[in-house]
């Protein structure tokens, strides 16, 4: 049998050892002493274990958590690596392995389109002008002065005008010495060798060519609201900001939205709220990187469609009522002033387009940015937020359905639910009854902190791991007679303690309780069913679907085999799996970055056939078989009914 | 000699009398003891010797205040009638006479414009649709049903589309059982079959056919603001009303007002003064005709720039200031909201295209309205407001200037000064030194009531009567020696009573001033000098001015010997001068019926020469020289010549 040394560099000096080849790295470590955390037990879950093998190769049973430079770089899964030839491995110090994991999340993530120009397809444009100031001689009004430079130095024929600009223009020219700087959203016009643009904004002096131009992307979603600020010009997203809609407190899903809208005075309330929030979103990445909100030139919004008229102050209830019709698939071009935003008052503000009552352009958007409107494999989108849509189709055709999950796996109508964001425990792993730290969590925490709450990835992640070991029933009921302190009856019943007060930020236990598995339960289940449905409906067998594409604001590393665990997702091969983020803020995202997009998303839209889950009856009879972990019909699960075997 | 019988029917029975041919009817009326008014002293001035001739035929010496209705119904002038044959004469009460010289002042005047077709022009539609209701098997939206039933039932393709209409579409659609009324502005865009569209206001129901669609036409002058209430269909001004501007409490012209604008907060209240008079005036004419403001859907607003300017809350300072340039003079296209109008708020908004800083669509509007810029012949129009604007040409050549006559020809600014409505002394008739009743005044009152003040024809009226018979000499001095009461020392110096408290409604003397008179006289005598200055600008004499058209709101029956007498306008023949009454109102009614004058407006305003007297060191000279009644050179006045000499 061959024999292989292992030499690990860590902050202590260590000997090499020697261990057969075949031999788990893992197991080498312990051989030589070197601690390695393992918090998912060896099952190559959490990649805690990760280190960097520097000279020599191995084979990796599985690379889950790494990225390809990772890979390339030599990082592996202690657990998950066999050794095969002599090794050097470098153990890193535990927190550079976290940063590496858990860095910010979106920001990183967003790809500024392949060859993006902003000449070429950006309609905002900034231009440096010089007038001729008037005389005795040209006493042309400052209006058609403005004019004539544009068209003259770039082309531009200006049309329409605000008086906002209008009471601006005067004094802006004569203060600046006629050198101004103007904004101009553009557009093409058949059989019209200028562009036509509308005067935005003009600067006094001559703005730096390299200073950026700012859009945001907004997604309006019923639960979270994110705000992107991107350069129009580079197309870089600088930053991002979420938060939870301020609506919430007014009904935690759109239908009792709308019913609160209709009340008197309840659509004001409603405008007021959304755009509480969006305005303090855009001080905040504004205040970040130290610009003025009224620099903000262009704004992208998706959302679905009561989001859309809710944030408009457009009569919802025609949404909710059968035949559950819109008032406005296609919504107009608004500008900031009219839509309450605090950017610049006259900054287009495109509201994108959606299919029906239930699909909006949160989902034209996710079907553009993911690509798959363009994909010639059969393809699933769902796009899970508090309305779970639900796409199926190709480049060929497209059919989509909405069902109504809530609002728990973006962290909200849970006890201790919270945002992705710093303080929340994304993912966790439990020791199995038959080891010594049975039914013990393991977790790991955004940013490294002290955790606050658990964000959708982590309750998605906690729901699989009680399923696993036990401490939760197929039926979703709590195990009490579990001999551990962390299952204990709470003040709302039945709860498993995830974190003890010791470890937390604010002192006090984080739960998780049977109202929130609930919750989580029944959420999963309608977006399950609605999935059943769509495919149903177009004959689909899960089988023949390519590939399940996940967008969603549950955050990005959302683990794929605990998502299907819990029966959230199918029960099919984890590459056919891709988490996309949120794809309804990228989508606005190559919206305003892009003058073609808006028709495109046109386009996708007539192209998606939509059905109605709340007119179809075989919609109840799958939420109700999808109300169990992981489903009633074990059989559909096959992976999931061999972990069980394994944990318990 | 030719011996003629005159009979008379009147009320008392009076016999016929025998009168040589060649005499005078008035002459004959004495002989026949019939008694009847002539306030002139029979030089044919004042209309009110009328009688009507039924039988026989007259030869007229003079039709001064008649009509040609009038006179081909026999109307004549007593004392400017030639007896040639046996004729029978009726000679109505006082009071008839009286409705037919001063009813109704303008509605009346406004011709709809010869073949006037709504369909044809009129951009404003109204539209009865029938929607199929939505049903499950026919989810589209609100908004797409609506704009298929506008493409499919009246050709027209939606385009933009307000939050105000959308927030309004659901329930009305709804409410009304989808039969609804659409009001839309349309035009036509090159290369497209349909009528391009914007949607403007949604009525439940269908409204019926015949019922008006409204439009307001707008002049905004320094001094006066007129509203003109139109049906768009018929095309007809179904009723008006006027008031001074309230700008006038910060500023009585322009540069005052611009002055006060420049201050802090100085441009906001510039803006809510005029919308509060034309809100005001609104108000008035809607509940006149007791329709709401909210049906008015289509405003047209002529005015000078800077009133244009401060209309729209839009910085005026550089007017002001050389090299005088406004900051647009192509307006654009606002809502009635954004423009603060108290009528629907979707409503648009045309403020009409002007020339340059102080000569705007009042302007345009006018040489539009008077046909200026069609006719073959040297035409001079004169635009008397507070500022007197001028243009002179024809349809090859047109050139303009404006200077400034501050408010006196509109009664403000002036002691006793009113604007020409009811209880405004519009005429004036002062018997010669030498008659019995030496220096009384005989007047005439619109409306037929005790007098209230003088209005601006009424002024002119009394200044020139003052001169003729030397109450004021050349300079504008009131002679204080003359042996009458009315010319006495009052609080503001010397002046001249025109009506005693005992015949006034407040019971006050009605008097003019010295200052009155001095304000007056600057006031032609600015209108004078630039009359002046433009003809000399291009080389033409008074001589060879074919004619002579007069805008203004001084009222429509100024008397032209009278203006003459003042020097307000040159010593030419009577019948070389038109008064048009308010050309800006009338162009601006034009535009209101007829998307096509937009156009022609912007056409005119391009084809029109500016001259910037401020630059133009020839017109102060030319107005010192006007500072005299009626002006410096008489050989320039030799008509007044003779009247002078005739009564001194």
């Amino acid at each position: 049998m061959k024999t292989c040394e292992v030499t690990f560099e860590t902050s202590d000096e260590v000997s090499p050892v020697s261990v057969a080849a075949g031999a788990l790295l893992s197991d080498a470590a312990i051989l030589a002493g070197v601690e390695i955390n393992e918090p998912c037990g060896g099952q190559g879950r959490c990649g805690r274990c990760t280190v960097q093998v520097v000279s020599g190769s191995v084979r990796r049973r599985s690379t889950v958590r790494l990225t390809q430079d990772d890979i390339a770089e030599g990082h592996t899964l202690s657990c998950q690596t066999v050794i095969t030839e002599d090794i050097r491995v470098v153990v890193q110090p535990w927190g550079k392995i976290e940063r590496r994991l858990t860095t910010d999340r979106v920001v990183g993530d967003v790809q500024v389109p392949a060859g993006y120009s902003a000449k070429e397809v950006q309609s905002m444009r900034r231009i440096p002008l010089n007038l001729a100031p008037p005389s005795m001689d040209d006493q042309t009004d400052d209006w058609s002065r403005l004019q004539t430079a544009l068209r003259s130095e770039a082309k531009i024929e200006l049309s329409g005008l605000s008086l906002g600009l209008l009471r601006q223009m005067g004094p802006t020219l004569r203060e600046s010495g006629w050198a101004v700087t103007a904004v101009v959203d553009t557009w093409e016009e058949a059989g019209s060798a200028l562009l036509k643009g509308r005067l935005q904004a003009l600067y006094p002096g001559h703005v730096p060519e390299e200073a950026p131009l700012w859009g945001i992307a907004v997604d309006i979603g019923t639960t979270t609201v994110t705000v992107w600020l991107v350069d129009l010009l580079s197309g870089k997203v600088v930053t991002q900001a979420s938060e939870y809609n301020g609506q919430i407190a007014r009904g935690e899903d759109v239908i009792s939205r709308i019913v609160y809208a209709t009340k008197e005075g309840g659509s004001k309330t409603m405008v007021d709220l959304v755009l509480g929030t969006i305005n303090g979103l855009i001080a905040a990445v504004c205040a970040e990187m130290k610009i003025s909100p009224g620099d903000i030139q262009k704004a992208s919004v998706a959302g679905n469609p009561t989001m859309m008229h809710l944030f408009l102050g457009i009569p919802a209830q025609s949404i909710r009522l059968s035949p559950y019709v819109p008032v406005v698939n296609q919504l107009p071009m608004v500008t900031g002033a009219a839509a309450g935003l605090m950017i610049n008052p006259e900054a287009v503000v495109d509201c994108l387009p959606g299919v029906a009552s239930y699909v909006g352009s949160d989902i034209t958007a996710g079907v553009l940015s993911s690509g798959l409107s363009e994909m010639v494999e059969n393809t699933l989108f769902i796009d899970v937020g508090t309305n779970g849509e639900i796409v199926l189709g190709n480049r060929d055709w497209l059919i989509t359905c909405a069902c109504s999950a809530g609002p728990a796996f973006e962290g909200a109508g849970v006890t201790h639910g919270m945002r992705a964001t710093k303080g929340a425990i994304e993912d966790v792993w439990i020791a199995g009854g038959h080891s010594a730290k049975a039914y013990e969590p393991t977790s790991r925490v955004i940013g490294n902190v002290r955790p606050i709450g658990i964000c959708g990835s982590g309750l998605i992640s906690l729901l699989a791991e009680m399923f696993l070991t036990g401490i939760v029933d197929k039926g979703g009921g709590i195990n009490l007679s579990l001999p551990t302190p962390r299952v204990r009856t709470g003040e709302h019943g039945p709860e498993y303690v995830v974190a003890w007060g010791s470890e937390t930020e604010d002192r006090r236990d984080i739960v998780i309780t049977a109202v929130d598995i609930d919750n989580l339960k029944r959420a999963k289940a309608a977006i399950f069913a609605g999935f059943n449905v769509l495919a149903a409906s177009v004959g689909v067998e899960f089988e023949s679907i390519d590939q399940l594409l996940i967008g969603g604001s549950f955050g990005k590393y959302i683990n794929v085999e605990k998502a299907v665990q819990i029966g959230l997702l199918p029960d099919l091969p984890t590459d056919k799996f891709q988490f996309l983020g949120n794809t309804s803020a990228k989508g606005a995202y190559y919206a305003l970055l892009d003058r073609n997009i808006r028709a495109q998303l046109t386009q996708i839209a007539s192209r998606m056939t939509y059905l109605e889950l709340s007119a179809d009856n075989s919609f109840y009879e799958a939420f109700m078989s999808a109300s169990f972990l992981p489903h009633t019909d074990l059989d559909r699960f096959p992976s999931v009914e061999a972990a069980v075997e394994k944990h318990q």
